[in-house]
């Protein structure tokens, strides 16, 4: 089932270095990447950074509409991860990189732009806007306004993939290669 | 062996999100810190981004220096990972976070910055100045100038962990718990 999850917990949802999908609208147009290049910014508010290449249709699009969603993919959907970080948009006919992909979007609860279906996390991003960072570094911040867990995995602020296998998150490399999160390792916090 | 990595293949010891020591040096005084808040931001040349908070010690030695480094810490380093982020350098009488934390140094190739011994990756860097994001968002991006890995685990451009548990990197969620790197999962890149 699909949770919300507290704001000031959203930065777990990312702190393991997952890669996530971005998602993208303006205009009654959208659009799905990867993104291996993302990490949190701050605890509360909960905010975040990715690097969206100037090349991408991604980037005009957040641009247009100043949101974007990252949803955080599962082990079960390596194939469509990869498949969307290899094709742009601007190559296909119509655009249309879910179908293409086989990505199944739906609608997000406070940005119009869309989740995507079977990950197993999301966060709903207002662009914190900083030209130069956007125009220099094709890096983008944003506050997180709204988070979102698949409960089988993550609940009361903490990851449990134990007898959840393909719903693990998917840390890429490079190659069509990625590591599923492993183990728990635990140390004491004194 | 620690063998240099080729700067057009050093995100890669990034990109699957491990948690990694931020270590920094400046007029004689040297810190570490963790950082789970991290990512790859550039390929060629290599450029990373960092979170370093305005109340760390790091953060004043980075600012006088100009420069610092990333060690990508394994499972067998997990506590001293925890003990590193939990302690301020600046809570102790001498400053020195290496000793309380069994840190062992050892000297970098071309910044004059200590890495960590044990980890099983080093990224040396000099910080790209950007004031607005250092005081605003306590974001650092750096050029990496050096790259280096543990070749029991990293060679030819990959990470490879299979019969070297100990070595997986990790990745931290919160309260002393980590992931441990896991299985590889291969997709097909078209």
């Amino acid at each position: 089932m699909r949770i919300p999850v507290e704001l000031s917990k959203a930065y777990r949802l990312l702190n393991h270095g997952p890669t996530v999908l971005v998602t993208s609208a303006a205009s009654g147009r959208t659009n799905v990447m990867a993104a291996a290049w993302n990490m949190a910014l701050d605890f509360m508010p909960c905010k975040v950074a990715v690097v969206i290449d100037k090349n991408t249709y991604t980037k005009q699009l957040v641009d247009e509409s100043g949101v974007f969603a990252l949803s955080v993919p599962c082990r079960a959907q390596a194939q469509a991860t990869v498949d969307v970080g290899s094709i742009s948009a601007n190559d296909l006919p119509d655009r249309d990189k879910f179908a293409k992909c086989g990505i199944i979007p739906f609608a997000s609860s406070l940005i119009d732009v869309p989740l995507v279906e079977g990950c197993v996390a999301w966060l709903e991003c207002r662009v914190i806007v900083e030209p130069r960072n956007q125009e220099r570094y094709d890096l983008y911040l944003g506050e997180v306004v709204a988070a979102w867990a698949d409960d089988r995995v993550f609940s009361d602020g903490r990851w449990h993939f134990e007898g959840f296998d393909e719903l693990r998150t998917i840390h890429y490399v490079a190659g069509g290669q990625f590591f599923a999160t492993g183990d728990v390792v635990e140390a004491t916090k004194k």
